[in-house]
């Protein structure tokens, strides 16, 4: 399978604490893993030509994974714009954490996609609620995180087409944190850690969650959607 | 409107603590504050003939609450089965608590409906994850209750049709709280706080949550269905 | 309740057989029967400065109603962020027909919301699929329209959270053709008859789902969410 | 994968018709579509001892598949329990066609299935509305299948949690034809056509449905829940 790794890569590159955790950036730990798991994957960053996101590397792409965080209003509108059609078309899209306010993701849904959070170290417990879905894969009851940014309802989000992950936040919030939108032939997957400041995206049942996604968002040979004049 | 609130009413003639606080059952105080919105309110309990759900009641119930915990096998076959055409008909259905194992929700469920558990005094809270819902009116985004019994998942129940309240537990669980099913022409809500020794059902949220599910609940004059043999 | 309708009001100006039909426009005859339910109806369309869509008319707007079909480009970028901010915020909104492709609606669903079509006067049954649901009050268990413009699947919308009729065409399509949305805190509504050539707004079951699709959308005073940072 | 299949098995040795259609059985034929897949296919008919479905012949089937008619009253309530049991652990259920009113799916359900019905050879075109779906892989738009019995609404499910094709009978009716659904770790997949006087189980496009299904029901590896008593 293809799979791109987006970034804003900036954090990295400015916060030495972010930048001691991920040395070559969060999307290169993310594409480390899935290259094991046996995906090809290429990597793109908001600061290259185009995001690194061209026609090219979009339409060859199978499944999306996007992280951003502080310059998401950089993102420029005709990437979006294409991003949408791909998934509309058929292309997986992971979105993870702080990319709840991509603009990828507000224009998919429709709404604010706002929430609560709290930079306090809360522990964080992801809660399976649907043990049928295939992203539960090798996954226990729960994966507990020792440290997490917070995120708390309301998620302003549609209702999601299936709820996975339920999280338990130690200052007394919960979270809609895995849940699944389709759009169009496409399928979407938002997963709610990794914050930048820990080390979420090195946890073994994580990268697992992370993994059973792309997987699960993969495009399959299934109905080409006909529309348009339809005369008798 | 006609309603009937159904009480196992065991816990309150055995147990000292639960008799001081539902002196008269749980079911009389339900009854009470929902006779206060100007309902018609009638109650019915387990050990009265037929349980005190003659096909006279139900037919003229248009909400049914029900609440029992330590004797659901003693609830007759029959009642299970005229309370199931009942809601299938249209009568709403207000499933309280431990009520989750009772025949009647696990038949209406298809499910085991059963959870994890523990009676250690968790604080609860309850938040909204539904802002749309009628059956949130003048309530506040959180819900606090200062002990309660503890309800985490998995909870074994099908995909609500709409999820309202995700609850928070002080040791570490979350619990999908507040739900709606429709069976037939019925609706059904599913809400969980009112162990038979806090005195939850006092508290005024939880209260109006009721008294709004109630009104959710109520019978419309909505589309008589067909079925059966239908020659062209 | 205050109701606002919004019609393109083109067609009914360049085509006299539209003209005959809605001399008015269509804006006119849906304000007339939504008047006789004892609203208060405005009515604004899309040649009036701002759309007569200004802020004070949407702040004052409690369900909204969309017409549109060949000039939904026309419609201000600014007119569209501000409906959907206020759609999040709580306010009704109710999608006719071609008004599938308006801005407001694709903005709001995030897919393109295409679908297949044909003008050619095919028979249309809409089947109730949800007779819980109070958009239903009255309605029969079909409503058969003579001649309409036929829409078939597949229609590009995300999963609804409530469908509630499926329309069947003679000449072989089926449709979604009445379907529930919740964005934010607010309710939309589509429903898919009226085609500007046909009479269907005068049909009787047509304005009673209407009717009751008002009624379903308007705002309740139900929990306010809270976003945005939360410390400890 | 393991896969069981069950047919009532009765009309095929009662009505000449059928007989020649499917001279071993509807599950002969199933069996050897499923088996050419790669799968172990085993078979079971009513009128075996336990009807075929000992605990051991369930608890190594990973994928169920019911085809039932005339006689649902006939399989015992032992073997019902034994069936909704496994489902709920995660064993994969097609039910087929008429089995919308055994006792296995009426019990998973908790509604009474019942639907509109007509035997007049409609033609029939399955639409699907769900093209994200494996169960649609290789499928074009829209089966055409010249003659079938009708179905139609209201059908009286739970809402599916997933919707894949809606039916079009040319008589003028609708049908939710492909609904999926999820009780406990099972998944479940309700499919319409195979009437058992007309050929559609030897249509091209339903076999691939129905291998599909039988590859998406299939138990995966997912997570286990844990319930019960949770001390702190």
């Amino acid at each position: 399978m293809n799979i791109t790794v987006w970034n804003e890569y900036r954090h990295e590159k400015e916060n030495p604490l972010v930048n001691e955790l991920y040395p070559n950036g969060i999307h290169d730990l993310l594409a480390d893993f899935l290259a094991k798991d046996g995906h090809k994957v290429h990597t793109a960053t908001l600061d290259e030509v185009k995001h690194g996101l061209t026609n090219d590397v979009l339409n060859n792409t199978d499944v999306l994974l996007w992280w951003g965080h502080k310059a998401h209003e950089e993102v420029s509108d005709t990437v979006v714009q294409k991003v949408q059609k791909r998934v509309l078309e058929g292309m997986g899209l992971i979105v993870l954490h702080s990319a709840h306010l991509s603009k990828v993701f507000r224009q998919l849904m429709g709404t604010s996609c706002e929430l609560k959070w709290r930079e306090e170290g809360d522990m964080e417990r992801l809660w399976v609620v649907d043990p049928t879905h295939p992203i539960t894969e090798g996954i226990d009851e729960c994966i507990e995180l020792e440290q997490e940014e917070m995120y708390g309802e309301h998620f302003d989000i549609p209702t999601p087409d299936e709820l996975i992950f339920v999280s338990w936040f130690s200052g007394g919030e919960v979270f809609r944190s895995g849940a699944t939108f389709k759009r169009g032939r496409g399928k979407i997957f938002y997963f709610r850690p990794g914050h930048e400041t820990y080390p979420s995206y090195y946890h073994s049942s994580i990268q697992r969650v992370i993994k059973n996604a792309v997987e699960w968002a993969a495009p399959w040979d299934t109905t080409i959607p006909v529309r348009g004049h339809s005369p008798l």
